[in-house]
């Protein structure tokens, strides 16, 4: 038996994690661009990066360390996402960390922007350089990391195990665009005090990584720097590994839905549930092609309850089904079953009522076994093109 | 040794074949939603339909014919899909038929618009047995089967082959929104007097596909109706296979890149060319995520030569490719040059000059091998979202 309570404040909370946020210049007008996560002891690290076949030099680096490093520093930019820019993007990270006036072991970078500019170097190297380890200021890391995101984006647990013990977990991330199954174009760093060995850190990264993150879209891009990190200092010798994996899920199941309601633009965070589909992996194929289709979007974008659109992109995406067996409802609202069409005009008026909503769900009964995959998505309408028209300025 | 002319006209122009279009009531304002294709002799007659697994009523009610039928009819209307309508839908299709006025050999419908909801089966009646077959109206056909296409869509040619003989091949399309590889949603008509056997009608067509129709894409959904439908009613006893090959190619051609030109809201076509991947295979895969890409679409609305979105697509798409030998333009401005990004303000300057065109190329050259392929796509602004926020209404 374990207790997993949501407490306020951000990860500064956990005994040992220190972090603030600051302004470098790499943003205009005096926005905060430049943050850090430091630890007073060194750290367990896994990570979980961007199957984007165009690693971003952060990614590049973070693997050139020895299997099994650990670290005490994180250093994190927005603005400028470090990708396309070659072994000189790497060697730009050793310069920054060369140059800082701090002793720091194996130190991390993680880089999130516009894609293809060298790093301005100085700048960083001058803010860092201004860093005061000894802050516990979480807003301010949050603000820093984020891009397009419309609010940041924190989440904290404390665990409390049968025997006494405790450990705290949490987690700050940024989203917005370029949301995609197989790791969204996010960065989420998680820092916990719990006893976790290793080898149960990337196990349990993976496994809910898969209904979190891997779950997730808002366009249906993956970026060049896509990371989950998660930093274990192990001070509160505390540990138990279903209670680890539950609120691991919790905060990864967090930071995935803040991002999906903040898609850029995106004013709905709709689930997409697919059940009795023929296997979990068509559910899921179903389930993704739901939650990326620009025509089913657009449509929750309009408050339009037009189902033809759902069934046809289940259609095509060619997983097993007949339209004798499909159910498809918004919510408990039944707009078609099995061939029938459930869609007078009283009937439309009650989906249209549950498409107000800011959440809700859409499932689809396709009737062909009992696979099932839920995939989160949002619509997608005018902010979404004005933000990304004109991005890099 | 042949020629093709372009000639003015619709597909009327080919000898035997009638058609018009009219308003049955199907869109408000009296506008043109009902169509015909006549021949005056029975049409030899082949099709590729989507690869939706809802396949719509029209498509199920053309396979039920035997294999090998030959039609003198295509009823066409807009507004209604006629899909997800179970078996009522092609009962529906056989009442039609049936209920007209006129002599028929296994007629064809097709039909594009909403889905979901039952066909207007006595407006629709009313509507055809009002047609007079020996109408020669092409323009009017053309505007009868548009949904949200922003402007009417044929194309005609005229064949003369070496021993003096010729034929014709004409073409009426509708497109717009849900364009995709794999067939895009649209409707095509080819009509043909050449003397085309029937096992060269289905090898042509498909050969030809792959790089006309699989080649475009506007949202990436692929519809429930798609479909390209080829009548040869053979009356000019003239054919030379390479000639009708080659003439087939021009017409699916053009009307793929008008259907593309004219996706929903958009401003601008765009060729994806691929160039040196491993093998055609990834070069067609790359060059479709490309054209698919929603970051990449919002950013040339935006005439934005944000190339880090183009290369960060090609990543994501798992290709083989490495940053070290990709080279990507647009139309002869290089911007990035393996590993070195060309982008001084004369040089963005000098591609935002490119972006600011109706039309060009988006040339990537992976490095890899021999591979290529070339697909086409559109910009995505407020426009698309405009009309896709509240389609049915």
């Amino acid at each position: 038996m374990f207790t997993i309570l949501p407490i306020k404040g951000y990860l500064d909370k956990i005994d040992g994690f220190f972090c603030d946020g600051i302004s470098a210049g790499l943003k205009p007008n005096g926005k905060l661009d430049l943050g850090f996560i430091y630890s007073d002891t060194l750290c367990e690290t896994e990570a979980i990066f961007t199957l984007n076949k165009f690693q971003a030099a952060p990614l590049k680096h973070y693997q050139r360390y020895e299997k099994g490093f650990k670290t005490n520093f994180v250093l994190i930019n927005s603005k400028n996402a470090n990708a396309l820019t070659g072994e000189k993007g790497i060697e730009d990270i050793n310069t920054i960390f060369s140059s800082l006036n701090f002793d720091l072991t194996n130190p991390l970078m993680s880089s999130t922007g516009v894609i293809g500019n060298p790093l301005p170097v100085e700048k960083i190297v001058a803010g860092a350089n201004s860093f005061d380890l000894s802050s516990k200021n979480g807003e301010n890391l949050s603000q820093a990391i984020m891009t397009t995101d419309a609010y940041s984006k924190t989440s904290l647990y404390e665990v409390k195990l049968e025997d006494g013990s405790s450990f705290k977990i949490g987690s700050v991330a940024k989203g917005a665009g370029m949301i995609n199954p197989n790791l969204a174009t996010m960065l989420c760093f998680i820092c916990t005090d719990a006893a976790v060995p290793k080898e149960d850190m990337r196990e349990l990264l993976e496994q809910n990584s898969h209904t979190t993150f891997n779950a997730i879209s808002v366009d249906g891009d993956t970026s060049t720097n896509d990371t989950v990190l998660l930093l274990a200092n192990k001070k509160s010798n505390a540990y138990d590994k279903e209670a680890f994996k539950e609120a691991l899920r919790l905060v990864m199941h967090d930071m995935a839905m803040l991002i999906v309601a903040d898609g850029e633009g995106a004013k709905k965070a709709v689930a997409f549930e697919v059940i009795n589909a023929a296997d979990d992996k068509e559910a899921e194929i179903a389930a993704k092609a739901l939650s990326n289709s620009l025509l089913v979007k657009t449509a929750l974008f309009g408050e339009d309850p037009n189902f033809g659109r759902i069934a046809s992109t289940i259609g095509a995406s060619r997983v097993t089904c007949d339209e004798t067996k499909l159910v498809i409802s918004y919510n408990d609202v039944v707009v078609f079953n099995k061939g029938e069409i459930y869609f007078d005009a009283a009937q439309e008026e009650k989906a249209a009522k549950v498409l107000k909503n800011d959440k809700y769900k859409v499932i689809c009964d396709l009737g062909a076994g009992e696979g099932k995959f839920t995939a989160y998505g949002c619509d997608l309408g005018y902010k979404y093109v004005e933000i990304n028209a004109d991005y890099r300025t």
